[in-house]
């Protein structure tokens, strides 16, 4: 198991890890497989969505802010209860296959690390299965 | 690595895939394992739910369209940005589990893709592990 | 393959699993691999999330309900798509890598089954890998 240590610098922020991730792969030397992810944190999680116009994830981080906003009664004190329900809906786990060498991401695809409480010191745990 | 290839004929859209993955796993000849799901667009996803009354994913898609609207003053210029939050809440990938040969399904459980921004040409990558 | 069989008491319940499944971890052996969990249903599903305070998973279920109602309205006679909606948003899939014969949990990670239409009788199937 590998892990990537990421400092996120704002309360919502989606965190392109694409690269990070294709180095633990090439470095695995893994021909034929797959790679998993895992986000050890309950107010992060991860998704895989387009990385060629950054105002895609910035419409996707305004929309879930507007469905869940910050602050809105809730019971926990902490009052981060819409980061955790943000992180629940993204889900904090992934994965993505490896062919010949390369993750088989789609053409518009990358993989980010989706801060939901920022900003925080961050983990993706990465394990590589053949 | 085997690739499903599917034609979505509606911008929202869930096409059942159960029998398509059922004939790839049946194929492979495993008796127990996992069959893995992976789509590799950012405004199409995955999820397994009932598939015996068609009104139950009617109603998922109806609601999802008024929770995220087309349109809804987004700033990605191609504008559908709804398309691509839909797709990261649904989530791009799943599997199953294989015991004894068979696709250990739920009764009522169905694996569907979920289009959201068709017409559109789509793929499902399928791997089988042991 | 495992079996958790699992009775939820109201409708809506976050039922932590976490220590049923750390048992099928330690039953194993396994010291490196993966633990993969499964919900045959399609009104429940599976999250990770903070299992410190109780307020936080009420506050989740309650924001929930709130963006997906019950009787709000649906095609399927049944009357419980909000449950399918809510299934299908959390998903009914998840994994955990092991590590040193350990589920590698966050520090405040649980993991829940997700109960949206209950009470009822429900199962976790469990699959652990090397």
């Amino acid at each position: 198991m590998e892990t990537l240590n990421i400092n996120s610098s704002k309360r919502t922020q989606f965190i392109d890890i694409t690269d990070a991730v294709r180095k633990v792969v090439d470095r695995s030397g893994v021909e034929n497989g797959m790679v998993f992810l895992y986000v050890p944190h309950t107010t992060a999680g991860l998704t895989i969505n387009e990385n060629a116009d950054p105002a895609v994830v910035s419409d996707m981080a305004g929309k879930l802010s507007q469905l869940v906003p910050e602050g809105d009664g809730y019971a926990h004190l902490e009052g981060n209860s819409d980061s955790h329900i943000k992180s629940s809906l993204f889900g904090n786990e992934s994965f993505v296959f490896i062919e010949n060498g390369s993750m088989k991401l789609g053409t518009w695809q990358g993989i980010y690390l989706t801060e939901f409480d920022g900003p925080r010191k961050r983990q993706v745990f990465i394990k590589i299965t053949i």
